[in-house]
């Protein structure tokens, strides 16, 4: 294991067991190092996984911050202790007001009526038919133009990434300038690679530019040039989670990285969890020439996770069009959603900032507000706290699991927390 | 990379490339070893990836010869190829005689009733009622005691153990004496793990007690009792995959591993594919309690692959004692199937020698036979060669995916080939 994930596991012991209590703020980059008697490197990376994991806070100019997030149970006691909130504004569950669950049945149903091709074992990289429409999908919606036989299908980003790791022999450097996706980094761990955060200077660069960070900033234009010239001169590895790129709100329409590239040195992650059901694990990557061959070659050795049945459900609902229109419809129904919900805030809290996010699917709530951050959780609100002084904090809700017929009552429930 | 496999693919290659012939015998292990300037373990150890992979075969006091499956297009050609054979008995595909689809149907149905459950995420680790009643099921039928807790569901057996990996700090050694389950193997060394095969004395030992090898040899009593004694002197995990357990035709019924062993140092390993349809992915590992915590501190970074549909849908499936009877009959049904097949071919092959393998689903076949082992995928038969030393051949016919309805005329394409 590196430094830093020691460094990491250690302060998040000490969170966990108490011994550093929430709101303590911790030593400096430069003093831990002494301390630890590690490089600040090592410090650095411990310090930024563990705000991506939302232990710590950062505040510029001040220092890091034991996280109210840290007063949270630990994973092992998770089970028991976590009650259900009433209002979920952190999960990314979907709507169930925003899918035709009828019409999904409908074509799970149709797909089971194909008992032959259900009585054999799929295809390891994924249904044939579906890599088909998939790759036609890509390149009309996004630019990414490739062939079936460059898609892998699989049942979530990870496993796909699994993958990925096993085709790269090299177990280098991976960076996560935004933070995003710690799912990944300790993935990546795993396999054996040095995982940083914040560093473009890396043999891969893993972004999710359609959703950033837990605001949902979308990566702009200009940067996106810059780490695609970044990526050409120095041969880096782009790895391009596009998820959430349907949504988007303020801003204009962004390329892809893949297709600023020219479809060089990207490789390109999709999923459909918030177009269709989150249960629905369908995802797929876009292999470089190079990778596919290698995964080609390989091919034996992987097995598809993804359910056969509701591949060729898939299939057949993006060759009818259906998931053009749920994306549009998605889209208004979220945005739409986020705008009354930013509205009754901004009626509600006088002295506060409402904003909606770039992506339209989350607002968020700037105020003053000195209490104990815990008192969400107990008024049965799970939100997420992005910056929090004793003074001022800003929240931020993800709208889209929380029925819109629920918001009157979460306001309530919020304004009685805080005041 | 190691230099093992350093090896096995300059081999592999040389093999694909046709710059070693099919039948061609390799160097011996210590000519080898100083013809490539490597130890005779790495060698050896390549020799038996080789030989796992199907590349080579082993000639007991006699040496190393490249097998005629070498012969088969490169994974890369392998589309455009390789034409789907008549009669397919290699494949671990199902008969659809043997599974009541109806009823699974009508199963998938009510599950995509449960409109809530699937608009959002399901539980990392598998849906609690799925991990309960697979937790009840186990302990009958296999004395694996084990609580809800310790049960992680995934979609197939390499995303389990994508996950087990990620839980074993020390990548030290994983041996596969049974040379079974190569994809494991390279999942193994692609966390960083020394792949060895045959030897015992590794940190962690991979067995499929109940489907050792292409022949389906069961483990013996004794193997087993040595294997967990082993394991307790020396603390070494066993990995206990109990692929096919359900199958047994000769022999005595055998306990678990795990049962042996009192639930300690055994991960088990179970799945349905045979059982139900190869198209559903749902496998389970059982933790060890240290493991089980580990996870569950680590739970966060774990998404579930196995679809929610399915979950919902074999849990009921499960509760309704549908699966029990399933294994009934699917049992019956294939040793009744491997039987008829095995008096075909004694009736028809008078010189030869037919065996039923253990497990029952498989049929060996012995007999004179100097022909070029192409013909049989030409003939349109897919049928793995066990042996063949340019006089003798021993074929292995897994009879489960091929309908008994053409047996007769697989038989008489098989006497064509042969005679």
């Amino acid at each position: 294991m590196s430094k830093y994930n020691d460094l990491y596991n250690h302060i998040k012991k000490q969170i966990n067991d108490g011994q550093i209590k929430t709101g303590a703020k911790l030593p400096s980059i430069r003093k831990a190092a002494a301390l630890f008697s590690v490089s600040r490197t090592t410090v650095q990376n411990a310090y930024f996984a563990l705000e991506a994991d939302g232990y710590i806070i950062s505040e510029p100019q001040s220092g890091y911050y034991v996280s109210y997030h840290a007063a949270r149970p630990t994973a092992e006691n998770a089970e028991t202790e976590i009650r259900t909130p009433e209002f979920d504004f952190k999960s990314g569950g979907a709507d169930n007001e925003s899918f035709e669950f009828d019409v999904w049945r409908k074509y799970m149903k149709n797909a089971l009526r194909h008992s032959e091709r259900m009585l054999s074992y799929g295809e390891p990289q994924g249904e044939e038919d579906l890599r088909t429409v998939l790759a036609d999908y890509i390149r009309e919606k996004r630019n990414v133009a490739a062939s079936p036989g460059r898609i892998v299908i699989g049942a979530g980003v990870q496993s796909l990434l699994g993958i990925f790791c096993s085709l790269i022999e090299n177990r280098g450097t991976v960076s996560f300038p935004d933070k995003s996706f710690i799912q990944g980094a300790g993935l990546f761990s795993d396999y054996g690679f040095d995982v940083r955060y914040r560093y473009k200077d890396a043999e891969i660069i893993y972004v999710s530019p359609s959703h950033m960070n837990a605001r949902g900033d979308i990566m702009p234009n200009k940067r996106r040039i810059e780490l695609v010239n970044y990526s050409a001169q120095t041969g880096s590895l782009v790895i391009e989670d596009d998820y959430e790129s349907d949504f988007q709100y303020n801003s204009v329409p962004v390329p892809s990285l893949y297709a600023l590239a020219g479809g060089e040195n990207v490789v390109y992650l999709g999923s459909f969890s918030k177009l269709l059901l989150p249960s629905i694990r369908i995802s797929f990557m876009v292999l470089t020439d190079e990778l596919a061959e290698k995964y080609k070659k390989n091919i034996r050795r992987y097995n598809q996770t993804a359910g056969k049945t509701e591949q060729i459900a898939l299939c057949q609902y993006i060759r009818d069009g259906r998931l053009k229109a749920q994306i549009r419809k998605t889209r208004r129904f979220y945005t739409s959603k986020a705008k009354a919900f930013a509205l009754l805030l901004s009626d509600e809290f006088k002295n506060a900032d409402v904003e909606i996010s770039e992506n339209a699917l989350q607002v968020i709530l700037s105020l003053p507000f000195s209490k104990d951050p815990g008192i969400f959780q107990k008024a049965g609100i799970a939100v997420s706290v992005e910056n929090f002084d004793g003074k001022n904090i800003t929240l931020i809700f993800n709208t889209g699991a929380v029925g819109q017929k629920n918001f009157s009552s979460a306001i309530k429930a919020l304004k009685s927390a805080i005041y």
